[in-house]
């Protein structure tokens, strides 16, 4: 049994979806973000940074969205979520993991609390929007190219990843839909019962 | 065979310490930055993004140091890089090793490209230097607690990730060795033959 501690629409999205798709029993603690729980006592002793998602994992609490569904991944093989160790794919799983937490996640960081980049909130926001474009236009080449799913021809964690990140750009100036490879994504992620059931829990207005 | 495509000291330094804990073959590609080789047609090709690490796998370019380092760990599970899908450290190993990629990393390309993140490059450096410094008492707590390696008994890649990203806040206003634990964890890392060679090869000056 896990226990996920999220916010609606938050990264922790991810993880809830991976947990669906696995079909492992979980239970679900919401923190609420907009009354500042996640800077209480009770939350920073599960999470030291004040971020979701937290999963109690086997009795312990653990951190980092893109980790935590790659866990997943490990503990359920058979939901078939990444590529098996070894296979010509698992490459690309890595690479595509890491490149949406450490490029793409972290703009987003920055477009929602500008503050943090530290100089003028508008002139971060830009900047942000911009490598958020340029990231739209990599996955959108790729996928153009060999998809239908970020992987090619089977689905992964990194599709439903891409699609939370893809999600968080609807009120940017060019949100990722506009770009037709990643709305066609969206609309193949969005379709699946563990997404919609996640979303419906979450109570997710629909998207795209 | 891997080719390992590197800059002194950049990104890279993680991927070829993987390679030699490894023991794997490998060669080197020496990528000129600052001649700007990196924006090049042919290094564009392999790489979209003109950062370094690439690394040559199965005839493949693939990319993202940490995806890299994690994936050889994979291929070579004789080295010992990561603890084994299923064992109790499994879920803190990719825990750290996400939170450097995109957590600490990235603060750091803020510090050495404030330009990129908008804003005044200054403001923009001293926020990306509050966020580097914040990471190192983390990481320091946790030493402290359930040392001497960041996953506790064990050497894993994410003590020389942490201590390739160490030796790039020597400019800093407070490098990482000015915390006690970090230092002894440097001292630990820097020791081991793989560091050595690697620092060697790429001509890096001592450190720390």
């Amino acid at each position: 049994m896990y226990t996920l501690h999220y916010a609606p629409g938050a990264a922790s999205q991810l993880v809830h979806v991976a947990l669906l798709e696995c079909g492992a029993p979980y239970r679900l603690e919401r923190v609420d973000l907009e009354g500042g729980q996640q800077h209480g006592t009770a939350y920073r002793a599960l999470n030291p940074h004040g971020h979701v998602p937290t999963l109690i994992v086997d009795g312990r609490p653990q951190h980092e969205c893109a980790a935590l569904a790659m866990l997943l991944a490990e503990r359920h093989p058979d939901a078939a979520l990444a590529p098996a160790p070894g296979t010509a794919e698992r490459a690309d799983y890595l690479e595509l993991m890491l490149y949406l937490a450490n490029s793409v996640q972290p703009a987003f960081r920055h477009w929602f609390y500008p503050q943090e980049a530290g100089g003028d909130p508008e002139a971060v926001k830009t900047a942000a929007a911009a490598r958020i474009e340029s990231a739209w236009q990599h996955l959108a080449t790729r996928l153009a190219s060999a998809g239908p799913w970020l992987l090619g021809r089977s689905f992964s964690l990194v599709d439903p990843y891409a699609t939370m990140l893809m999600r968080w750009s609807r009120h940017l100036p060019r949100p990722a839909p506009a770009f037709a490879p990643l709305a066609e994504l969206a609309a193949r992620v969005t379709a699946r019962p563990a997404w919609r059931r996640a979303a419906e829990i979450e109570g997710l207005p629909a998207w795209p």
